[in-house]
């Protein structure tokens, strides 16, 4: 999974300033419409905007990369998107972008379309050249995020697993020659990884968790603005494997990153679009793994989700937007001194 | 229902032509957003690029009318429907607009964005004014749409059902004193309309299928291109009724539109989008109406979207396009002298 | 396909009589927990019993023979069937009987419960010995089953496919060597086959229609019980395919048995459970086949289905039963004689 | 809602012990055939043998009360339920029971049916004289359970919501007059309660997490048998609320239900059957509640389905059962002595 980001920072002169962006997500480096990937996806709230989700769902297949944007952008970084596909392949005449979104308009003009095929292109093409880390926090889609009434935005993690004994028959036979011929490269990898990256921006601070802890109603809520009641938020959840798993079991995978959702207090609000979209970055085997192999990919899917949402809060830092408003950061040092020692041994899980 | 068409049909020196457009829906003339109606869907072969399902069906609400246009220019319209139902509500900061699309990318030059904010502001406008009848076959996007390998379309049509006994006293309940307080006007109504509008872009000519005549089979398909296996088109099919269904009932009478499709030969190709979206023009009754009404709204359903169907194909007419493609009207005459006496007695249903 | 059926019919001194019975379909012939063979099924009207549907749709698979019954022995043959398959697997402690169902109450005392485990096991073991062609109508779950007014039940047809040149790579990569190393015979089939059985129980006299023609309005409804407006029936409708798909293509194959019932002039009333399920007998493939290849598997899928629930009806014949209903069969000679000729061509579709 | 339950506990001399139940939950006590309750369902995992969804998810209404029991006795759970409604209907020839399983085979000889019809009617019949405090732990449907490797159960848990003031208008249209004309009575309530009722059979110890405490990291686990990896159980989570919500609404709030089990540590693994059921015990409202009550509905439903979890854990104790295996019941002093003040503070949730 490489990621790009454009972040649209502006105070245009008598228009709504722009706190937004666009982020890219690309499964492999190559060609999609020529080599798609296997992918499944969940509607747990279906209150947003969300752009190609039916031939996803139809198709068990992802044709194009991932954007994630603002709500109000949504469609014109689906064209841009279809564009981009359409430009490097003349013959096409169709083509299904995937693009999700949140709501930045606490922060951004969201009525004004501050985002272009030009933050797109870049988007895409920052993606395409960075196989490394990722910038998280208020970067690209996540530059005007809110969660839990704090500075939400881009998150990621992963979990690596072990393939147990049991498994490595189904993954040797699974990474199977291509059907132009070649061979699959040596031994199935003793370890497979599932990662998520998330669009954090939703939640109230009361009920914020970290690592258990009820961070929400221990401390004081940072000052800062207060949703209307009906404007909470949404998520989003992509996650991405190497283990060559079929749409089936894909599917299935995405109905666990709300669980690591849940895990950090979210409730899935009745105006929380909360999305998720699990691919493959190989080819689909054609059976599941066995059921060993499958419930540790589970596993990592939640913790991987919850993990990533934590990382778009402890990264995104305060920022001032529209009308003055002003979002506060997490504020970090509080939250970790509030953490008791089992929690405070896991720097993996908070950095 | 009020239906307007935009149609856009250009010959711009040095690039593909134009013959698409874009057709708007209105539930009611009312302002959506304050008053949204119940919606129900259902995706029968999701291989399509439909804007706005996930929130109807989360909801099971639609809040803006609807755009029907062609495949590449669908985000296009919803960002200009959005733009549209924004203009008109200066603190929204969300809106879910619904756009559905065929592919007309035989006639229409569909890499180029040929359809405009202005196209979708004038099918808007005119579906505003006009509560008449609707044009229908090779206007709006129905323009450059292709059915059975000949030209295909927007069509029409609806059934009227009396309200049997046992439901009358279900209507009169139904028909509620509005938030706003007004009483229901008088007596319910003794018939209940269910209304069909497709845009019909699917199918092979050996699969048409008028009135029961296997016509494909029993005519030579007029000359005109054939188009590559896997592009075999889409229908789009909206069914709107004044009997106030709430949205769960809404949800089953959409299910039984591809039923009236199945009707004239479709079988839902594998890259053919068929999308029904049903809704009603009034509020909803708390519970759905007894069965005996039931059965007569899923009857009328099936009918009146056979007859859309057929009406597309009757109205549309031969139409010339892009790369010198000239698609064939079909052969009216010819059909009709086909039918044997039963199906001729049924005018209603071929005009 | 394997299909044995146990029929019960039986007077017996003061209690309702008896016109049901039970049929099972074997996917092959092998041990289905060891080795489950992939399945996908939709739902259209869910007004029925279906057992065991959740997990088919969960895994996509079917590790269980498939039995048909009446609605209120439903839970008894799931309870016999998952009995007969954990007296064969001695450690087992869970299995996912499937089991579909449709109501004959009209000719049969249903609320007696006159399936026994008996015939469960006897339905089991004709299937199982019985490679050969399968009896149809008023026999098996067939033998209360009311289609259109008259005598409905079982019925089977099946539609051969070739395989196209761009499929033969995919097949050939399919038919991959199991598990067990055994490679694949030789050559990939030239042809593929889709199966149907349905259980026809559903429709009203005036909507029957056979090979396009309206026969229900043509012919008047031949004398019998009247069934009442909310139990006007329901359809299961089974696929069955030697090609190898995949469990998400199995589930778009059984989105198209629909529409082979509305050519029948089935409209999935309220009160009728209209189940599909669509398995193949082979393991799957990785990928799901060309379109090409779909597409000829999507329209053998709305064929077979049409001529299955035909089949039913012509193979039924008249039945008697509780309170002394008699319920005419399909008056075959009528029927045919108003066949146009395009019709009467098609032996294989009439019979 | 209303609850009975009946302990199945035997030692037969050659046969292997039963440590089972069947637990009933009434919506309301009247006749639930006369007037169903609203319902929605979610399967986030349907690695399951639920009896009766797919009406419920079509209809979206409950006509029968629920039944829990053992995986292999839902069948015949199901026909005793069905035979229950029969009974005190006569002309009745169908009905939708809805029956839903965990598997209690680690401590119960699963594979004989000990659940008898006996054993439903007493739970059915309890359940409709007692209208107060429910038992909880190792009782009906709970006896056999095991959740996070100690002894589960059913458990039970509710939370009150405040009526916002800008929902009074709604709830007062809400609760509308019948059909038979009676007048809702007096003012609407000024708090409405969502209630969850769990059946919990699932996860790993070093999943089990206690007010966000991940106590099954920081205790060794007791002593107890380890069930092999793809049997690692089930949860049944059923929502009841006095808010009159209309199916879709009802659905929405099932969906909301795994969050709270997520936060006790459950990630659905594969082999775990994950149901949720949420009906109202009042007629539907014709729309959806205002947001801001939503949200309280929603949040509700996450808290109570959490604290349900935990109190049957809480409550179950330890047990023997078949071929010797003991399953220790949770620590509870060692448990709540790992929890911080803040978790402490909560008696509410933790007894």
């Amino acid at each position: 999974m490489r990621v790009g980001h454009a972040t649209v920072i502006a105070d245009p002169p008598g228009r709504p300033p722009a706190r937004t962006g666009v982020t890219a997500v690309l499964p492999h480096p190559g060609d999609l419409v020529a080599q798609p990937v296997p992918a499944g996806c969940f509607v747990l709230n279906g209150y947003g905007k969300a752009v190609g989700l039916p031939q996803v769902e139809e198709l068990g297949r992802l044709e194009t990369p991932i954007l994630l944007t603002n709500t109000l952008d949504v469609w014109r970084c689906a064209e841009a998107l279809a564009d981009y596909v359409l430009a490097r392949h003349p013959d096409l005449r169709t083509v299904n972008p995937v693009v999700l979104e949140c709501n930045d308009g606490r922060l951004s003009g969201i009525r004004v379309h501050h985002v272009t095929p030009a933050a797109v292109a870049a988007a895409l093409a920052e993606a395409a050249s960075n196989p490394g880390p990722l910038a998280q926090g208020s970067v690209g889609a996540g530059t005007g995020m809110v969660a839990f009434q704090v500075k939400g935005g881009v998150g990621s993690a992963s979990r690596q697993v072990p393939v147990p004994p049991e498994a490595v028959p189904w993954l040797r036979a699974a990474l199977r020659p291509s059907p132009a011929g070649e061979p699959p490269a040596g031994e199935p990898p003793g370890r497979l990884t599932v990662g998520a990256l998330v669009l954090a921006n939703f939640g109230r601070w009361e009920e914020l968790t970290v690592a258990g802890v009820p961070v929400g109603r221990l401390l004081p809520r940072p000052p800062g603005p207060t949703p209307p009641p009906d404007r909470t938020g949404s998520i989003i959840m992509l996650l991405a494997t190497d283990a060559p798993l079929d749409p089936t079991t894909l599917r299935r995978l995405a109905r666990r990153a709300p669980l690591g959702m849940a895990r950090t207090g979210g409730v899935a609000h009745h105006g929380s679009g909360d999305f998720a979209l699990a691919f493959a970055v190989r080819p689909p085997a054609a059976e599941p793994p066995p059921p060993a192999l499958l419930d540790l990919l589970f596993l990592a899917a939640v913790e991987a989700t919850e993990e990533a949402i934590l990382s778009a809060l402890f990264t995104a830092g305060p920022m001032a937007g529209d009308g003055g408003v002003a979002v506060p950061g997490l504020p970090v040092q509080e939250v970790l001194s509030l953490l008791p020692p089992w929690a405070r041994e896991e720097p993996e899980r908070l950095r």
